[in-house]
């Protein structure tokens, strides 16, 4: 039988994190799409790709994943025109604020924009289970 | 100090569970935003959630978050104009379309799809870090 033994203040420790965790849950996606003005250029994909992995320096963001067009079935509801796709979530709305401020995607901004023809943003609050 | 001491096969079994967590990491993201017809109902709103909400019934769906427009920033990107959003993470394509296929998902699109307008769905594959 496997046994686990614990001394010191570990124990204590344990729950603590645990209640820390379940109450930060993030509570905010932000999704946002790029269509480049060079469409299927690699090079410029390449280039916001790069660009979007520095926004992980900004410590607000919980979860940032960034992607393209999947190969998933093409049907009429599916928009599979964006070149790029940034994935990030927050506790909540004024951490997005702060990240929309923060100068890592100011940098971002002036840096990258020149790639993109179209941006489309959508924030979603998310509901309790 | 907090010291930890374990017995046993406990100290075997975490590093196989680590493993096969990021091993599994899911790959593809699926957003789908819903317009309702009657925009602004807070009845078709609850329905239309409540539909979602047994999806969560489908084992290929990693991760399954239901949201609505969040108290962000009202920018000219931003497009906060849908109802009601549902976020899935898959393992990959092949779980998408089990997903797509599957009798409860068929379910929801039958129960459901009076209540909504307009629907957009973003595919996207998650790139390596």
């Amino acid at each position: 039988m496997a046994t686990l033994i614990a001394l010191g203040s570990t124990v204590a420790a344990f729950p603590a994190a645990a209640a820390e965790i379940i109450a930060s849950k993030p509570k905010l996606v932000h999704h946002v799409f790029f269509w480049l003005k060079n469409p299927g250029s690699q090079a410029d994909r390449g280039k916001l790709i790069a660009g979007l992995r520095l926004l992980r320096g900004i410590p607000v963001i919980r979860k940032l994943e960034i992607g393209i067009p999947a190969p998933t079935e093409r049907r009429d509801v599916v928009d599979a025109s964006y070149d790029v796709s940034e994935l990030m979530f927050f506790d909540n709305a004024a951490d997005q604020k702060i990240y929309q401020d923060h100068p890592i995607h100011q940098h971002f901004v002036t840096s990258c924009a020149d790639l993109w023809d179209k941006v489309v943003v959508y924030d979603m609050a998310i509901v309790p289970e």
